[in-house]
């Protein structure tokens, strides 16, 4: 179990770094993670490096046993880089130029960004590859973080490349994207352009295309540096740091090429339900690869810095999120950062250090959850413990992105309500892509699979056949890998499975545009006068009735049962609700998108008719349940102590018990029989 | 009467089309719009042309009855024009440029556009002038439909010479742009820009100017092609597609060029009053041109695709707002687009051929229009229904768009809210600007008059003289066509025949900043801190009490009788409506703007005043009532059946009634006597 | 007492001169500003000078007795200049050009624009230096206006120069802007960029340092032409006009370079409490250079132009807030502008000489106004009449500007609010830097005192040590002068002399994040979810419950009494308000900011406990009261007639009284015992 945070020694004089050792030992830091932003300090000019105060830190900390995650320092050019070479610098979509001053001023295409950032890394991996301290490689930092997307001509050049290899020659390309469409037939890769300004909605196959070059460039970005850290001879697990549910980087396709996960998490403490945002995160980090267990790499100790209101972490707060991702998978739990700064952009943000002291209740928090972790024995991996998988697709994600649909949609936000509704219920959850192995589950719960490959609903399909309980929400299968209907309507993949078609999506007013005051005005401007017309139908079902949003679909049964119909609106009086059995698989359609309440009912009621159980029975919504193999983990995220019944040991007492109470924040670590 | 759709067969391989024009028959489609966006398939380089497919398709829809709207395809340049020519791109106010990506990223004063776009038109008009299936001309597609306003040195140049054009002398421009203000006198006309982005609020005649620039530059675009197609020998009508109330072109100097006028329309289901923005679309187009039925060239068969919210049409209500464009004047009825793409930004939008097939309710209310339409006899041109005129004028609205007003105020949501009360009351009226021929009405409402040139404003005042009733709200005759004050006051033209002068506009708080909850914070935000202050002003009248807003004027009255004072507010005890007479003439003035129930009230008031009449009487406000010549049309756009007591004749069923009962969208044409 | 406004004949013909100066002697005009937006009718070329018109205009001026406050009229260059030069245009942080056609377009570090126009004011300068109309110079026009802040190359290079001076080597910038932080070592001055556009926020102490340098840079071009108009031999005062607390000027620093402060001031008639914000202006003015009275250089007849929404000044308004000006320290009161233009941006502006005439409302109160100016006698200059001073600095106004901060602030709106509480107790106020002589008060507010430097605190705590009261909230004692933290903490520096530390700030949701119901959605936007969380905390005082907004520290008591504790929240129990004597001193710590009210309630118990008394007791709060020397202003703000009770000699009518009546917005001057 890993224990530490972002070290940033370049920012202090050597006597601290003498104090900053002591008081990590004190906290039982295991690791730190070293040099993220030091290129200016290594590499003064071209050619010129200065490695000898890094030699001192990581001796320093070798010899206080002490390990390291050595960074490689890439995710900021210095100055002299960007002085010499403006070319490197990014464009947003306006050509604008992102310009130094900041961080992460590089465009991922550039060649003189990835040849200074070889020779830079080709000179730390030589350095350091054999050292006993360094245990971890961190490549770069939290790629494409600021910005997404690229519109420099870098980014022109290497997406022509990208295209030629992937469609070859022209007509492939122009199928692919629909080009005949508003007279935009390329009679060559070098007429192409990122998608940048242009006076109306941009080509949407492009679109989603330019989406996967982005997470490809980033991704070849990390494979350079990995490549060029195991040719100096290193032997030690490479990373980078993830962020969540990223947009611009499928971490799904990413995920094969890091020896281990690590991910920088930092729900709002202004926000009582963002634990279950951190829940989600943490399920899918374990399911990104779900045999080696995965590191927290970056959390605060208190609070951020870059919110417009940045509330502390209450008293146990951090304690409990850690103790979440150990629970969910994590075998390491690091900040960012160590020691406070004093200066810069970044400097209101907590640290395991902070800058009022050490008598303060944020270093006392840091120094208990060491001695606590380091007092945990080795955790199961917990490979198989989830009967439920939630979808989550990033291409499908970047398709809903594009503009024109019937009704604008967040992919990720709906996901997440998704996961919240399972996680309310205390239901373990897998995170995967439709395309993935599914054997292990009961039920799988794919939101909106607008984008559907044919392999993918071949082994939605399966899933289904096999037995498997199949829940699918409205706006689904409607478009292939290019981002085009399929022949013949819409469902026509799934729709054998579910036995029903979409004739229309039935669009309703959007719940951005109706909930909260604040859109009044913008309802007018939007949907044009004296509207807004229908944004809610309501359906009966097994589960109770329920509301549905974003869509009162037009649904055909071909071969289902109707378990519900809508009972307002447009359609009232159509199907809403569908089941078609097959053998003991079901195909359940959703004409609609829920409310928080009915996602919540609805996968309930589909859960209990697939037999899968919660975690644990009987809990509050506020107190999180996660099983880790025989470990089970409970958390009172709540205000209120509550009292729990459940039989098993406590990992950290050895105490057997049959109960346990927490207070807000309290948790527990239970092997249970 | 035209029946049919934009066709794209590009889109689609051969196979297709023959079930397009099965489909076509199937549905009595008499004419589609062909190849308004396939340049790059025309043109696959520069002096590359294709025809053959476009034979063709020509060919075969000849074959099968039905005629063709050829269209020029000159709406988006291809991509090897653009990456030939990048000079031809247009460019924002901040200088960023529109990149090809989209559609129509052209800069209307480019020159390379325009050999361009002539070369193809050239080629097509010569091949295609004597076909016998094309029956009109389509020329390019929604001038300046994204992109307003280009800012790039193509502009710039052009704006010069323009406005030599215009003045001769740098004298004459410095005195009409006032340029002795704030130190902008010009020396030559090679130091005028357009209106880039500036420091604060730039010279409004020259915005102004700007404006009236770029609709002559949109329109010299459309006579050009028209004179090349005309030059090639073609007879066939010309046109191109209208978008209503469309800022940047002058729709109402464009109609003289066009042989029929055309007009795309797509109001919001989402909005239960969109019905009355249609109307006044339809009632505009064909004022533009009183002698020649219009044709709806584009609406949609059911969603749309470009809203946050696209919410289907009601069973029947394509065919209600179909029978509304006839019935106000329409001879055609069109849809965008006749079969729903699989791919592309366009997609999601509806057609008349659905994605998901022919069972749709959709495809069975389009065959079914077709079929009613052709049943329809031939309608009279309705030349002189209308003795209400509402005066509408782009120099006005484009005056009225500058900012550093008293107040702000949106020209056209004013207009079409003046338009909607008469609309609610029956009222039959026409759409004319304030200087065309008035002979025909009892009564004229004159919203905000606020740019009036000299000889509107004689026009107006002749009106009176000759007994007709004229309305004047406030904030009117303030600007000339220089958008100077003239020297006097204000009301300095029509004061005499109002009987009143304006000495303060006395602006209130507008209501964008206090309707709805959304504004408060942009009031402390707008207002500056503890505000806000008077929003409304109330005042009496014989139509009873009205609620004004946006304005309450100190009106000094000079020769007027005080119909009507302000009862609240900072104006409390002054006059707030007045009438001067002048034989049968009576010419009111309003100090303020009402809200829609006075401007409902105001106006019934003074056409009962006239004599006018409503089309029927009796009617409730969801029941759309419009003549045309002899014919009657009766719309229940509510959602409650209604009875409606009237003698006629059907149209379609030929038997005589003395009352007609309409559901939810139905709607009936009478031969009256 | 000067009289008059902004004349500028070059809008009008010279018949209308002459009207203008009979005008001018009916309204008792002493004085107008002449040629401030003339440079292109002056100059019309380069090397081309036109003055002949401007020798008859001031000579005119001269023969009816009216003196010239002569503008240098560079604040606006000719066409002809930024056609020649267009590198001397400025740019925004994008890149994108603010281009000619408005006004003050230009990059205060351009060359060339410094050579243009230090060539103008030479010529003015040599030519005008002796006329005996002239009595002031107006250099420029509100410098920095509309644009804040320039990015272009011109910045670019000025700004190298800047911090060459000031760090003098780049160990000394790289230590102060604590550039080791994220990888920005720099190599060289020439490699510092404006702080342009970059990925995610910039270096905070290059932030304010690039602050610090447009203030420098603006106050150079005034220094510029002041010193060529000494040069020239001119001996008037010299002035330019300032924009009350304008944010990109450091006005407190630039007052020392100024003969005369002069000010332009705009307070919005919707707003009921605008008053206040007026006042503040002047105590501000008045503070600035305490012993010379300053001019209020334009103010509004009536309504402006530039609001969203431009309500008129209610009669007597005008007079109203000229007389506040002038029982707060102005010795002339002048107006934006003489006669209303006919044409261009402003003339929706109010005028001294309305367009609708001289029968008006406005020019009857315009008239009148300077007929009460010119009877009333010498004023005393009014030095020492304040016991409560309130701090406001640029320096740390600049600093909280700085995003990634705990919680989003508006220093200068907190500091009017600060404000606002002591003006409605009618408490005379200076407003001073916390770097100033503190010796006449008993009593000093310090609101946020986030930058502070050592000497600053240290004055700060001499106050206290003298015997002052001294309150200081939340979020203060944070940074240095380059916006890092101090060793050891926060409130290093003013902790001895508070008695108390800071060991975490918590934030609390900002009150715009939650106040108005406009936000709900931005809540749910930026705080992420389910949010938000806690926004207020109570506290019990001595001066009874306060709500606190903003912060809820956590106050670690050192040496002090804890004189009121939070009552609610996350840090309920824990001190929030405390205080430590030393001697009669006192030095009292607020962990939190206050609403209004508790605003009012604090500093009304500090004042009483200081022993300050209001200037006048008993007014209610729409009453205001301000003192110079022995004369007392007493005008009424809110719409009912109060009386007041208070002996004195009314300066106009020459009789003694005990009481006064005053209508709405009616006004007396008393000189007092």
């Amino acid at each position: 179990m890993h224990y530490g945070g972002d070290y940033n020694p370049e920012q202090w004089p050597e006597e601290v770094w003498l104090d900053d050792v002591r008081l990590m030992r004190e906290a039982n830091v295991t690791m730190v993670s070293l040099g993220i932003f030091a290129w200016s300090r290594i590499q003064r000019a071209e050619g010129v490096f200065d490695f000898e105060w890094l030699d001192r830190v990581i001796d320093l900390l070798h010899e206080n046993g002490i390990s390291v995650d050595l960074a490689t320092a890439t995710a900021s050019p210095p100055p002299w880089a960007t002085a010499a070479y403006p070319e490197m610098l990014p464009q947003d979509e306006n050509g604008a130029t992102y310009w130094p001053g900041s961080r992460q001023h590089f465009a991922p295409s550039s060649p003189v960004y990835r040849r200074l950032a070889s020779e830079l890394v080709t000179a730390l991996a030589e350095r350091y590859a054999q050292h006993p301290a360094v245990v971890l490689w961190h490549v770069n930092n939290e790629y494409g973080c600021h910005l997404h997307y690229d519109y420099s001509d870098n980014a022109r050049d290497a997406f022509r490349v990208w295209l030629r290899e992937k469609y070859g020659t022209m007509d492939a390309l122009n199928e692919a994207w629909g080009t005949a469409f508003w007279s935009q037939l390329y009679g060559s890769f070098d007429e192409i352009l990122p998608p940048r300004k242009a006076p109306y909605s941009r080509n949407p196959a492009g679109m989603v295309d330019f989406r996967r070059f982005t997470s490809d460039t980033l991704l070849s970005l990390y494979t350079m540096e990995r490549d060029i850290i195991r040719a100096a001879g290193a032997t030690q697990p490479i990373t980078t740091n993830f962020m969540g549910a990223f947009p611009p980087a499928d971490y799904a396709k990413w995920a094969a090429e890091l020896d281990v996960i690590s991910d920088d998490s930092y729900p709002d403490p202004n926000d009582p339900e963002s634990f279950r945002n951190a829940a989600f995160a943490r399920d899918l980090m374990r399911s990104l690869k779900p045999d080696v267990p995965w590191i927290l790499m970056e959390q605060s100790s208190n609070a951020v810095n870059w919110r417009p209101s940045n509330a502390p972490k209450a008293p146990g707060q951090m304690a409990a999120l850690s103790a979440q991702a150990v629970g969910r998978g994590a075998d390491g739990i690091l900040f960012f950062q160590w020691r406070q700064s004093r200066r810069g952009s970044e400097k209101f943000h907590s640290a395991m250090v902070p800058h009022a002291g050490e008598h303060t209740r944020t270093r006392r928090e840091v120094v208990d959850l060491g001695r606590t972790l380091a007092a945990l024995p080795q955790l199961p991996v917990g490979r198989r413990d989830a009967r439920v998988a939630l979808l989550f697709d990033w291409e499908n994600w970047w398709a809903i992105q594009n503009p024109d649909h019937p009704v604008v949609l967040d992919y990720a936000v709906l996901v997440q309500r998704w996961y919240n509704a399972l996680h309310r219920q205390h239901l373990q959850v897998d995170i995967v892509r439709p395309a993935d192995d599914l054997s292990q589950y009961s039920v799988i719960v794919g939101p909106q699979l607008y984008l559907l490959t044919d392999a993918a609903a071949e082994n939605v399909a399966a899933f289904v056949e096999r037995g498997g309980h199949l829940l699918v929400s409205a706006f689904s299968d409607v478009v292939d890998e290019t981002d085009a209907f399929l022949e013949g309507g819409f469902l026509t993949r799934l729709g054998d499975t579910l036995g029903v078609r979409v004739d229309d999506f039935g669009a309703l007013v959007a719940p951005s545009l109706v909930v909260g005051a604040s859109s009044a005005g913008e309802i007018a401007a939007a949907v044009g006068g004296g509207g807004p017309g229908q944004a809610h139908a309501t359906l009966d079902s097994p589960a109770g009735p329920i509301v549905g949003t974003y869509f009162a679909e037009e649904v055909r049964v071909v071969d289902a049962e109707v378990l519900g119909s809508f009972t307002d609106g447009r359609t009232a009086g159509s199907p809403a609700l569908t089941v078609r059995s097959t053998g003991a698989g079901r195909g359940y359609y959703l004409g609609t998108i829920p409310d928080d309440a009915g996602m919540t009912a609805l996968t309930g009621w589909v859960a209990r008719e697939a037999g899968v159980e919660p975690v644990l029975a009987g809990l509050g919504e506020f107190v999180e349940a996660a099983r880790r193999g025989d470990v089970l983990t409970l958390i009172n995220h709540g205000g209120d102590t509550v009292t729990v019944d459940v039989t098993g040991t406590d990992l950290l007492s050895g105490q057997a018990v049959t109960s346990v109470t927490l207070g807000s924040f309290d948790w527990v670590m239970l092997r249970t029989p």
